[in-house]
């Protein structure tokens, strides 16, 4: 069965923000877009090049309504160590959550049975916390983050636009098409 | 639990390809990297132009030994009307398959339940047939070939350069990474 | 147990008709005499000669007071798309209903296990919604739009003369027979 | 799930044919083209004038290879009576089947629940013994042997040309269809 | 455990009686004495032997306030038909029920599994549908219809004297035991 | 299901015979013709006027090769002691078993439940341990021996003379019926 | 688990007593102090010293409120004629029960399985119905009324003096002990 | 169903005896006579009294081959402490055996439930393991090891004597009775 | 699962303290601090003196308002007469509770399977009767008060001086440490 | 049922030592003593101090054949992380196992349901990889690393010295005591 439009499931974790421990439930995700942003483990190799490109496109998508959520099966004890001593984590300011009871990685099927790493696993979600796209990497590849803003954009404005849709490598600005009967086999 | 490293699951189908109907098994497909592409239906409005993006990219990934299979809940005559009428679709030289009976897009869960279409997902597998990455975007977003070929490209270079790992948005001839022991909590 | 006198299951699909989509549900077909014309695909060989049969038979039947929906598991755009290109199923004003989830061929037990098409299988249904008749050929027998007519005209004599019985390739206004205790053995 | 080409079910009976009881099992009819006409019970009116019917056709159908087999719930003491009584049963030479214990009413599905009498179903079976076509009329409608006359040369002319299917309401001498990729969508 | 005393189940079925058809179900059948006389078929060799001894004392026991209800698996058209042209049957004036759905005759425990035929089984029943004795012999051997006689008298006899009961080979007008301490171990 | 034809189920049971106790089970049983003569109660009442009837016919029985077998669930103590007592029961030579486990009672299907006590069940065996024919009356109806030699006599015929039948109310020396072809619906 | 101290189970039985047959039910035995003494069968050896040796302390019992059950797996029938014949049983004015259908000797666990025969159990039940003491021996040896006395009198010495327990061997009128603290390791 | 001729199971305890812990099993119990004395708790008042008694007649029956074990569900070093500081205890030769698993209480179905403490109950056993006899008192009753002692004198007889049963209060040397189909009745 | 933090089961038991009996059940202790010391069994060797070194420290835990509660599977009785006979166990004057039936050392998962006997368990309960600490050694290492009285004061520190944890090997009077988030990879 | 004496169960890990990952599995721990030294969480509070503790003892420990194993349900990423910058850690040299998969955690059952957290749980094994002893505190309070070393001592004394258990509070060198029967009762 098809992931998508499955909803978020409850859950709740500690995750290091700006300095604080902050306690954070499904009930407060819900409400907003938000991506839940995987990965292995910290103080490793791959993950904090993509939690740095991922901060970098953070105002955007701040702007956009979006809030972001990188999750490890750390605690939230470890990504404030890490965050104090490693100078690409130090400029985050998105939420880092502790999975370290392995719920959210299970929830949204990430973990590795038998290790207790989450894989590289992105999941945008709407505001009534159904997941509208995702993507998942190996260990060894590392993701993307202009193109999940691509997928964002295009996500907000379908949602946004009933009647038109977004094509293939569509970006802000490009032309939509409308669907009807008369396109049926014309494309 | 992750559903990255299963493995391909046994299957039937017939295809069209180059003007002709072939069958096709899970046997024919191993051995060789592989995209499975999924999309809703033929003779609709955002498929066509995600194919054409693709057709554009097969040539490149077929000299890196990579074979491509669309695929929708259609059967093999649709896929051979629809490639004879439009002309988005004519440029196809891949496999175009037709799982009318539903066993491919429920093998990689993207059939969408009471409704017998398929979401759009791409899954990248590695000549053992285990998948190694992927991705699910809703009906109204496209995708984008270019940065699926990004993707692939870093896939094959780690696996075949033991030791190294790719960073974030990395780009073919960019820079790797190799993991140690003094890298921990250094980057 | 026998089929006959079961009643039509719920059901959900988009049908073809009269250059529109339409929804249609079990709610829609009962209350008058129906036909559901299952085949196997679109775009193929035998189905669009007996469609069009079909198709020359309509104008009476619907004087009749019965519908006529033609049933495969392609979709409704398919289903535009063939009638777009093809002559003879161009002339089609009835009911073309896509059954891509396939719930229709399963409920009328016609769906091809691991195959993904339908039967050639005729039933008629009466107001009430219950099987009267039935016919199933195989792939290669194209069936006979003038001996259904036959059948339900007599299906229709019967139902609405009570005491009355129609023999054996009986026409319409030919003789009955009205069955009592005299004629048993007698005939 | 299809009732097509589902095969024979063992069973034992006994028959009147020619003057004499004769035993008969799936094994006998196993070899030859068969016909299984049930009706619901011997001395009633409407199943005379179809069994008259079919006797008409049964030197042609033995020409053509195919055996013919009524089947009621009644004995085959009861059929035995009711030929030596009834002019129209007195002409029948093919197998009168006793199916007092329901054994073949059930194998086929058309025994009405409660009521101990099968419905008018008429199933040919191939050489192999399995179901080819099947028709069914309820209790006041006659079927029509000329009909299944037309279907069973359809079928026997099917089967033994490969490549070619017959069309709607096709004739012995009529033309035939010839698949192939080339008339996908011109029909 | 013993079937003595266990109450006649629901049944609907149809009989033939005074050259017409009637409808019967347990309701008709309680409030008097019945006599339940299976056989195995109609137009065979004992049981019309049997069918006409009952017909002799059916006028006794019509007198004494006991119904008779012959049973066979044939339906209520072959028992017309056999009381039309057999000249023992045609003597009947009792009940000829017509089981054809087995329903009596798996109710009494004499279907003969995988045949579809009864047994040769007597049962008298009291007017609250209780059986109150039972008799059944093989294909071969006929019932005695005097002996059956001489049992109902007994059992008409016993229920309506309290304190006495009928010693062996008991016959109307004989003397009859009263039960008393006293009579422990005297007789 | 059919009682008839079911086999005597294995037993061991201590019994009565002329002035010993002796040990009995199927295994002895088997081999001759039988009559398990089922009765309530000793130092009772109809009971012992059934048993010196049958007393009576035990010569004759012994002659054709038929053993007896009276059973009550009474020991063969009581037996003994009723024997002593008994001017009617003391003429008793055959088997008079003791039944207090219920273990014949219960196979034959003659245990009143709840009180312990026997039917008035009679079962006669062919030598292979097969019940032929069977006869249950109530407490207070006694049965007749005379009958259940007619019907012994009757049953040894038939088994003894392939292709005859014995009819209604035959008596030792009537003629008999030889069902055939011919016979159907003239008798 | 314990047995002591387990009520009396539900029964119905009918027991012969003072020239009498008089229904008896666990209602009947509850309201008094009551023993239940069971033994294999009527017309044995062992059994009537026994019951003689209960008759002989029967009115003592009576006096101390105690009713007396006899009880075998043989019939209230069995019992009046064993009385009427045996010099010894004919002594007895206490309640001889029949337990043909086994309920007594089952509810407490004497029956032995397969043989149909009860163990010589005795049990003490209270006029609560509990079981408060029991004795079992086997088939050969036979028990002693004068010890049974004894501990009914003790028991129903300690149940009317609370505080007080007798000892080993105690006999009315002995000393009895008063449990205390400082008599703990005393003793 | 009766508890006579179990089979002891197997267990294993330590058990005090003649100044030393020594080590029992099932294994060592088997191949003589043996008597299970169970009784509440160590330190308290009934009890020693009846183990007092019990050693009294110790003597006699190590003559006779019996061994006695004495069992409460105190451990071995209870047992030891209170024949250290009691002087009834202080007397005792035979096995004290230590059941704070409560596996023995369990097997002879004497645990008090909830209660952790075992009834007043006595078992004989025969070499084989067998129980031959018993006897439960409650909490307030003593036994009496006198009685005991006959008890197992008669078994003892009995077992050794084919063809005599010891009858009710038999005492050493007074006569038995030899059981014969001529005494059935007579005593 | 953690065992800290479940709740004392219900549970009934007699315990001995200051020469006398006094029924004890789970409402009892709660309320209080608690301490359950479990060990093997009375008059054996380790055991002695670690419920002397635990007497030795009873006046400063009541002081502490913790109440103390040894057990063993041994009854009350055996406790009594170990305190009267030990010049170590008479100094207790703490709760010596019988456990012979199993139930408080099944809860706390202390008895040792087949043995009947409890581990040197130890166990303090807060005040709503969850644990919150424990420890267990063998039969062959006894335990040590004064460590046991180092952590229940700690653990009493820690419960009322929230915001602060009592490090490793604290005594009463040390530092304590106030977790905070400044203080994270910092100790 | 008592957690004594039960096997460790096999697990996988990977574990930093002496500024190596190596991995490490129940193979590698069994063959020597072993202590398991379970806390929550690395970067906090209470740990620290408990660890380095811990590490003073390690050179004893090593002396003596013990091996030690930290573990929490960090990755050994973070012990790594955490030795490198914590002065505290920096001084340990034993084994910091990584149970992010909760393996180890689960197996000792000092898992904190939903938390993802372990107990401060300590566990001492012999050789043959069978807890010996235990010990568990709850968040806020240390453990003591000299008890721990005092309990280790009495273990591998008492295991060395068969026929010897130390006492309460024993230390090295102190007296033991020697269990006989002699001194039941006596201590």
């Amino acid at each position: 069965m098809s992931v998508l439009n499955t909803t978020l499931k409850p859950f709740n974790a500690t995750a290091y923000k700006d300095g604080k421990f902050v306690d954070l439930s499904d009930a407060d995700v819900k409400g907003k877009w938000a991506v839940f942003f995987f990965y292995p483990a910290d103080f490793t190799f791959v993950c904090p090049t993509e939690l740095e490109d991922l901060a970098d496109i953070y105002p955007t998508l701040q702007k956009m309504g979006v809030e972001v959520y990188s999750v490890s099966t750390d605690t939230h004890f470890c990504h404030k160590a890490w965050h104090d001593t490693s100078p690409a984590i130090g400029k985050i300011n998105y939420y880092m959550v502790g999975d370290q009871n392995h719920a959210l990685s299970n929830n949204f099927e990430v973990l590795r049975e038998g290790v207790g790493l989450a894989d590289r696993g992105t999941f945008v979600l709407d505001p009534q916390g159904e997941i509208q796209l995702l993507e998942i990497t190996p260990e060894g590849v590392g993701r993307n983050a202009a193109e999940l803003l691509r997928k964002i954009k295009a996500l907000q404005y379908w949602v946004s636009h009933p009647g038109e849709v977004c094509p293939a490598k569509w970006e802000e600005g490009a032309e939509t098409l409308a669907p009807s009967l008369d396109l049926v086999g014309k494309i």
